[in-house]
Order: structure tokens, then sequence, then C-alpha cells
């Protein structure tokens, strides 16, 4: 981060750029398509004048926020801030801006803003006398902001791909059953990974055989407040009576069947982030196109020894070409319910040449 | 074991059990058709007057060994000793006799002689006026000769079926290519585990297109000094050129098709364990018939998206019937060759009432 030999920020700094950060991931903060940011204001002594975080959209910037509190004890203060202030009008003012006019005199940021066009505030605080470090725990922040930054990054939503398998590969009998591959924890757990999302993916045939509600509920399977979209690809009309149709949730159906026009789609209604869940044949089109930056598995360990393959043909036809992420990690999921067994879930990323 | 109130054993006795389970434990063993048995000779006071265990068949019997040591000095004695005494003369003389003509007081055994229709020695002591106590550490002696004790129970060897699969159930690409589904953590997982059976089992076409040399190697891929039996089955003929007929390790070509005739034929040859190792055609047959006693399954994490199925079909068409064994043990086995990934070993049993 620096090319001078003494380090470019205090010890008070970091200490602070600590605070930001928990404060930035404070419980309570809906996900939604802001970015979680958390602020520090600073005296000349490295105490502490006010502190502020983002609550999702629509609310105060987490500068805003800390400014407000701080009032006149702003002017000459250093601003700590998780991430590089905006230089952007949106439904609150510019960051930059609000720092300038409250006297900020030095601005201390972790991540630096990830839009590969419209640049950060950095400039414009520099242009206005302001002293600007960039870099400190940016990696800690650019992980709090993990999905957001991907989306910003490569103007795409980060696509999470789910599948439940027996040991066998199996999704479904040979009769189509397929209540529950899964265990309960694995099931529960998927829904706590949906509600991380904003964004439902499946295919139209999936809606059209399984009739799923696409909707995140809790252990007594009630619905939560807050609902991802629900989003069905897939050129042919769902029938009405559909349970993706209800009010429980949004509900769009993209009538394509090119992977890269449907996250444009989902990129236009500001969606960062996409639970595909299938079926087969969708998420083998995402595979193909390199579209899939995670893979959620679940794995039963049981036997069906027929019926239908969770993971569709992907063109490969040697085992020198098979498809082989990263383990991320592999966490065995205890049964929560008498007479189950464990299953297992493993979290994958494509390696970034495969990406 | 006890109708009575007090304890039919000692501490002293109890504490001799343990050291002869560990003797019978002995490293240097060698797996053979015998039973692990361990024997502590203690005189009144409790006091071990000699120790003895089995090497391995051709060798003294435990007893016997423990009683050589002893000398006159076994007069008296109680014998502890962590099987049954057998009573049959095979290629060494019955302990039962041996324990009688060397005056043994007492006699105190953990697992009793399993075999259904012949007895163990325990009445024929009986009948020499000895006292004869049965079935402490019971549970820890059986499970010390698992294998033998099933074979003996059930009159057929232990089956243990091992196959290894993709996270999406291939155990082979499209063109046949399969080198290598496991990764190299997961291979010498199963030479280690190979090691531990006295049969290796495949169907007839694994030979022809695999053409496997089914010996136990080490790391180096050296072949070890003992080497488990071979055997192929199915009606077909085996080139003369396949591996299998090499002279590294006994061969024998099962010409049948019923899996119980097989084992039959396996038992007649004083085998116990067989390692199943496909392909999954026979793998099935075995499943069907109810004759796998235990599954080893290795996952590893990468996906092919077709070519062969890691099991066969099984006749099952609906959920419900799903073949759900029991998880007996989960472990991920880290790589050990840089740029692999974990993968993961499973270890199943059959519920009872699917035996
Ligand atoms: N194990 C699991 O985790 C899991 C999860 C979900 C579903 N499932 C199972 O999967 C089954 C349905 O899967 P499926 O594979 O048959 O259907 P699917 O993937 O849900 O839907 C396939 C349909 O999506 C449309 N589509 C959109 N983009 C496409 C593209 N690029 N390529 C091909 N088709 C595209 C096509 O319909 P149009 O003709 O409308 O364009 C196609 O017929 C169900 O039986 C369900 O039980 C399993
Ligand atoms: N993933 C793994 O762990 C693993 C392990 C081993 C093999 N494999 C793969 O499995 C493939 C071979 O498997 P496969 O299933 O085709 O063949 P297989 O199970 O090795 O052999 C099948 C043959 O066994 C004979 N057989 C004996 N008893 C039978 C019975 N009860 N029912 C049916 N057949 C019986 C039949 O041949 P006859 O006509 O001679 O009677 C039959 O054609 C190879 O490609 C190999 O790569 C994978």
């Amino acid at each position: 981060m620096s090319d001078q030999g003494s380090p470019i920020w205090s010890a008070a700094e970091e200490s602070a750029m600590r605070r930001a950060l928990e404060l930035a991931a404070s419980p309570g903060v809906p996900t939604g398509p802001n970015p979680r940011v958390g602020c520090v204001l600073l005296d000349d002594e490295g105490r502490t004048v006010a502190e502020g975080h983002h609550r999702g959209a629509g609310t105060a910037h987490a500068e805003a926020d800390a400014l407000a509190l701080a009032g006149d004890r702003a002017r000459g203060t250093t601003a700590v801030v998780t991430l590089e202030p905006c230089n952007h009008t949106g439904r609150t003012g510019p960051c930059a801006q609000a720092l300038v006019a409250a006297g900020v005199r030095r601005v201390v940021h972790a991540q630096s803003d990830p839009n590969p066009v419209a640049a950060g505030g950095g400039d414009t605080l520099r242009a206005a006398g302001i002293e600007v470090v960039g870099g400190l725990l940016a990696d800690d922040a650019r992980e709090l902001n993990r999905v957001w930054t991907f989306a910003v990054e490569k103007g795409r939503p980060f696509v999470t791909w789910k599948f439940a398998a027996t040991l066998d590969g199996r999704s479904a009998a040979a009769d189509g059953t397929s209540r529950w591959v899964s265990g309960t924890a694995a099931r529960r757990d998927t829904h706590r990974l949906r509600a991380l999302a904003d964004t439902m993916l499946v295919g139209t045939r999936t809606v059209e055989v399984d009739d799923p509600r696409l909707t995140v509920r809790d252990a007594h399977d009630r619905p939560l407040p807050h609902q991802p979209l629900r989003a069905v690809m897939g050129l042919r009309d769902l029938a009405p009576d559909r349970r993706v149709l209800d009010d429980q949730a949004e509900t769009v159906h993209l009538r394509t069947r090119d992977p890269r026009e449907a996250l444009q789609a989902l990129r236009e209604r500001d969606r960062q982030h996409v639970f595909l869940e299938g079926g087969p044949t969708l998420a083998a089109a995402f595979l193909r196109e390199g579209l899939v930056d995670e893979v959620v598995a679940y794995v039963a360990p049981f036997l069906l020894g027929a019926g239908q393959q969770a993971v569709a043909d992907l063109g490969i036809t040697t085992i020198a070409d098979a498809w082989r992420p990263r383990v991320v990690d592999l966490t065995v999921l205890e049964p929560v319910v008498d007479g189950e067994e464990p299953n297992i879930r493993l979290t994958l990323e494509p390696h970034r040449e495969d990406h």
C-alpha cells in the first residue's frame, strides 16, 4: 500500500478501522443493494469523536451518520472509513462533499471504490485539500462486502449454485419423488443461505414439475418478513396456478435461455446475489458459460441407484477436463431429527482460470 | 451375564482381561483365518503368573502360549482369556484339554465361541470340574475380532463394498477415463483397507475393461509381502494376459453370477473378509441380495456431468425405498499432494432390518 518506509496510518487509525469494520457488520443491517460501511471520526489525539454506520438503502451513509452525531466537533478530525467515500449523488448526497463541508482534515479508508468506470470520492477529497490514504485493512473490508464488490467490479450478480444429491449423485428417484433428498438440517441450512441472497433463480421446468414456493422460511415453515426476488428463467409460459406466482414474494419471469442476458436483467433490478437452485439443465447452462461463482452442494449419505442426475451434461467427455473447483469449506451437518443421518455441505469455488 | 447380586469376576480378573485384550491386539500378528486371542494366568492373589497370545494360524493358541511359559506354575491358576477356549483339534490341540491338563482352577473368558453349531470348550472345562465364567468385556473382544465373529456366526465372509465417485456420482468420464477419480490420499487409504481384508473381489468386466492388478501396494507402488486372494466373479473367460493372472498374488475365478454361491466358495477357502471393488454391476447384485455388510465410499469434490455411474440400478424406483444405511464414520482425507483437493470417506452400515 505504501512505498515509503514509515507507516502511512497510525496505530490509533488502525484500531479505529477495526472498530469501523465492526460497526459496518452490525447485526440488523438488512441485506440490500448497498455495501456495509462503518466510520469513526478521530480527533488529533486519536480519540473517538463519533461513530457511524450505514443501515441499508435509503438511510444515511456511514460518514453522514458519524458527521451528524459529531456536529461541529467534526472539524479537523480524521475520518476512518471502511470504504472510499462515494462521489455520486444517490438517494443521499455524496459523502466526499459532506466530509469537505464538515471540515474533516484527513480520510483513511480501507477498500477503494471497486467501480471500474466511475471513480470514488478520493480525488474530490484531495482536490479540496484533504489528505487521503487508502488500503488499511482493505482485505477485511472487501470480504465484508464480498458479493457487493463482485457485482460492482464485474457488472453482474454473483451466482451461487446450490444442489442436493445422494451419495450416487441423484436428485430424485426414478418415479420423480425427491422428498426429501436432504435431511432437515440441510434444508434449514438452505433457507439460511437463501436469506443471504437477494434473488432465487430456477428454470421453467422446475416450476412446472416441482411447483416450489421459493420463499425463505423458518424452522416452522413460516415465511420470513423479507423475501428475495423469485426469478424463473426460460421461454415457456408459467401456468397461472404455480406457487411462485403467489403474493408471498415478488416474482419475475426472465424469458430467455441466455444466462448472461438473465444476469443483465437482474443487474438492472439492482440484484447482486443470485441463488441458483436448479434444475440441472439451467445450472449446466450457467456452468458451461463460467457463470457459477460458488457451488453449495449438499450430499445425503444414501443410494438410489437410478433416477434424476443432480448434475446435467456439462459437455465434459474425458476425465482431464473434469470441472475441478477449490474446496472452500466442508461441513458435516449433524442430524437435528431422530433417525436422520448426517449430511455433508461442500462449498466450492472455481479456480481463477475457469472464471 | 450373572443372575446373582455379586460380581462374578474380581477386579484383578477385570484388569487381567484388559491386559489380555491388549495382548490379543499385539502388532505384528498377521491377519489370517484365526481370531486374535490373549490370555493371562493369575495366581490366588491376583498376580500375573504368565501371559500369552496367538500369533496367527499354525502357531500356538493364546492359552497354550501362556501355559508353556508358566510350566508347573500354571497349577491352581485362573486363566483369563479373551475368547472361550476351543474344544476342537486343529493344527494345535484343543485348549480346553490343555487347561485341564495343566491343573488350571478357574477360567474367565470374554467372548463366547460364536460358532452356532459346534460348542466351545466351556462345557468340557466344567465337566472337568473347572469353574467357568464368561462375558467379561465381551463386547470389546467381539469388536477385536469383528470380521472373524461375523464369518463364524453367519457362515460366510463379511463383505465390504468400496466405491469412489465424483460429487455427481460418476466413476469415469464419458470416454471411460477414470485416472484418477480419487485423490492420492484416498488411493493410499484404499490400499490400507485392502490389506485388512483377505480377499479382493471384482466382476469379469472390470478385469476386461480396467485390467487392474488388485494387489496391495505401498505409497511407492511396491506390492506388500502379504497379498490378499484376488477373486474374479462371472461366467466369461478371462483373457490370459490380464494382470490379475500374474504371479503377484493368488487368483481365483468364481464362475457364477450368484453372490451367495461366490461367498460360499470363498468361505470354503477360509476367507472371512471380502473387499468388493466393483464394478457397479457386481456391487448392485450384492446389494440387492442384502450381502453388503459395510460400504466405504470415497467422494471426490469435482464434477463430470456425464460418464459411468458409480452405483448401478438397485431396483429402487421411489425415494421411500432408497437404500439408507447408517453413517458409521465420516472422515475428510486431506490432500497429500499439492494441487489436490480433500476427499471424503464415508463408512456406512446397513440397518439391521436390511440385513
Ligand atoms: N437437487 C436439487 O437441488 C434440485 C433443485 C431444483 C430442481 N431439481 C429438480 O430438477 C428437475 C427440473 O430440472 P430440469 O433440469 O429438468 O429443468 P430446469 O433446469 O429447472 O429448467 C429447464 C428449462 O429451463 C429453460 N432454460 C432456460 N435457460 C436455459 C438454457 N440455457 N438451456 C436450457 N434450458 C434453459 C428451458 O425451458 P424453456 O423451454 O421454458 O425455455 C428448459 O427446459 C425437477 O424434477 C426438480 O425436482 C433438483
Ligand atoms: N468407481 C469404482 O470404485 C470402480 C471400481 C471398479 C470398477 N469400476 C468401473 O466399473 C466398470 C466395470 O463395471 P461393470 O459394472 O460394467 O462390470 P463388473 O461389475 O465389474 O462386472 C460385471 C460382470 O460380472 C459378471 N457378474 C457376476 N455376477 C453377476 C451378477 N450377479 N449380475 C450381473 N453380472 C454378474 C457378469 O459377467 P459374465 O458375463 O462374465 O458373467 C457381468 O457382466 C469399469 O469401467 C471400471 O472402471 C469402478
